[in-house]
């Protein structure tokens, strides 16, 4: 079930995103900046939501998305990832889904999910376009050379 | 001639942000609060870098440029504006080329200036399509409805 994230979530938030095989050190490292934002300032002043879908005290996966600053109406998914041990439970499709509900019920006209191009990305492409996502752009050798950042959008209206 | 940005030229890169007129309310507070980390943390800290072109004590343009986070070798061009006072200096040509140059030496790879598919903003796009960007893509209704990302890339290999 989908819970707005609290500190207790943290190490299981923290151990998930080192444990989910994709993102490198800068991207764990960057994970535990925005979440100690989370905690300390509040997601209104940072601007990142945390959620987490949790079976009992299991968390089954987290999501973090927030406005992107300077617009009117756009939402980021920054993050989002689920449990390695349980896998296919679901999670995924569920934080997706209460992010976006989130982010319509804040005003938003579209989500983007950037993420990257590579074979390592190939699942987590084919979820955003299983979602009703659209790979609006792309920007070759993005992260790094051989690495494309791919834009995907979701639009509301 | 082309500096790096100190405290003293605060108030006019305030004022030519303020004066230039394509900017909003949000956009001006932003290069302020983008200052301020400038001058509080050093650009090394907080990612944003001011350069201004000055001739004697005026201003005749800045740019704020950085690196992107979560990628390696590309940069951001954040801002970048001229004097209305004393357009057809030449200034943004070499704040852009100063920017550019800063970057490349840092080691980007690329640089990325994102900026509005509006007629407002015409004379920016055509601006960088003069000096070796490509539009390589394009969000629709991005910033409103009717006012879409372009994001230009210029890229050094």
């Amino acid at each position: 079930m989908i819970f707005i994230a609290t500190e207790t979530d943290g190490p299981q938030i923290q151990d998930i995103t080192a444990r989910v095989g994709v993102f490198n050190q800068e991207e764990v490292e960057t994970v535990t900046i925005l979440w100690q934002e989370y905690l300390n300032d509040g997601p209104e002043s940072c601007g990142y939501n945390f959620i987490v879908d949790r079976d009992g005290d299991l968390v089954l996966g987290f999501a973090c998305y927030g406005p992107r600053d300077l617009t009117n109406g756009v939402y980021d998914l920054y993050w989002i990832a689920v449990n390695p041990d349980t896998r296919r439970s679901g999670a995924g499709r569920r934080l997706l889904a209460a992010s976006e509900e989130a982010a319509q019920k804040a005003g938003a006209r579209m989500i983007i999910a950037e993420t990257s191009g590579t074979t390592a990305y190939d699942g987590t492409r084919k979820f955003y376009l299983d979602t009703g996502y659209v790979q609006e752009a792309t920007i070759k050798d993005f992260y790094i050379d051989g690495d494309d950042l791919a834009i995907f959008v979701k639009r509301f209206q």
